[in-house]
C-alpha cells in the first residue's frame, strides 16, 4: 500500500537497523484518515466470508474497529493478562514478545469466539507472529475458521510472516519492511 | 441516549447491585454500528473546539477512534505499565481502579499533547473518575485544554461523574446508570 509506505518513510522512527517507531500515526497517536484507507484495503483485500475482526489490545484495536465498518462485522479484542471477572470460562494463550522479553497470557471469552465463526484476523505489527499465532490458538480452541490475517506492518526480516504463509493462511501486510540500513528502510 | 440505554438494559448482565457487564458490545465484544452512533452523539454533544481525541488504553480506543471520524481528529491513547521504550519524555500520572484494586501508571509522550491542544477526553466506563483524572493530571502538566469530558456508562451512584461536573468540567455521559436493584437498572 504506497500510502502507507510513504507515511512510514516520512514519519517513521528509525532506531538502528530493526525498529521502526510509528508511534505518530498509528500505536500511540492515531491517524484515523490513514486507518480509514486501511481499513478499505483490509476490505479489498479479503473477500473470504467474514463475520468477525479478531485483534488483541491495545494496539490492534483501533485498526480493527475502524477496518470492521467496511466489513460491517462486529471486533472481538483478546484481553491480555489474568482476567478475573471473565472467569473461567475463555480460550487462553500465550504470547511471547521479543521487543519487550516478556511471556502475556491473552484470552477471549468463549461467549465470543465459537465454532460458527469466520475470523479475519488483524494487527499493527508482525514481526516473529506472538501475537498473531496466540490468536490462531485461541481461534483453534474454538473452533472458528481463520479465513486471513491483515497485518499494517510487517518486518519481512523476521520469521513470522513467511511462517504464517507456509503454514497455508491467507496473510495480507500492508507495508513489508525488508530491511533498515544506514537510516534508510526498504519495503518488500 | 436511548438506543445506548436500551442495549444496556437488553443485553449488560447485571451482577449484584453495582456491577453490569458490558462486555458483549462495548469492552471485549464490540458492537461497531452502536460505536457509531456513540461518535456521533459525542459529535452533536460536543461543540466545542477540538483538535484531539485522548483516552486511555484498551477499551478506550474503539470509542475514541471511532469517533474521531465525526470530530475528523487524531486519537491519542495513555499507554499503561512503564513503557521503557517511550523513555522519559512522557507526562504519566497514576490511575486506582477500586475494581481491580491497584494502580496503574499511565503516559502520553510529550511529542503528542502539547499547550496548543484542545483535547476531549472519552471513555467508556465513569465510575471513581480515576482514570478520567489520570488523564486531566496528564493534560495539565502538556499545558492542554480539557474542552470536555465524553463518556459512554456512568455509574451515577459512585462519585466520579459529579466531582467533575463540580470542578466545572463539561462531562456528557451517554448512559448514566443511577442504581441496580434487583435485577433491574435505572437510569438517570
Amino acid at each position: 500500500m504506497k500510502l502507507l509506505e510513504k507515511v512510514i518513510a516520512e514519519k517513521g522512527e528509525i532506531i538502528g537497523n530493526d525498529i521502526v517507531k510509528v508511534d505518530m500515526f498509528l500505536n500511540h497517536q492515531i491517524d484515523i484518515h490513514l486507518l480509514q484507507e486501511i481499513g478499505k484495503e483490509f476490505r479489498r483485500l479479503f473477500t473470504e466470508d467474514i463475520n468477525k475482526i479478531v485483534t488483541i489490545e491495545a494496539s490492534g484495536i483501533g485498526v480493527a474497529c475502524i477496518a470492521a465498518q467496511y466489513f460491517d462485522v462486529p471486533v472481538v479484542f483478546a484481553k491480555k493478562g489474568n482476567h478475573r471477572n471473565v472467569g473461567n470460562d475463555i480460550y487462553s494463550g500465550e504470547v511471547f514478545s521479543f521487543t519487550k522479553g516478556i511471556t502475556t497470557k491473552i484470552g477471549i471469552s468463549k461467549r465470543y469466539l465459537t465454532k460458527d465463526d469466520k475470523i479475519l484476523i488483524i494487527d499493527d505489527f508482525l514481526a516473529n507472529g506472538g501475537a498473531v499465532k496466540g490468536l490462531i490458538g485461541i481461534a483453534e480452541q474454538a473452533g472458528a475458521a481463520v479465513q486471513g490475517i491483515g497485518i499494517v506492518i510487517e518486518k519481512g526480516f523476521q520469521p513470522g510472516g513467511n511462517e504464517l504463509r507456509k503454514a497455508g493462511y491467507h496473510l495480507e501486510s500492508l507495508a513489508i519492511i525488508n530491511s533498515i540500513e544506514n537510516g534508510r528502510i526498504t519495503f518488500g
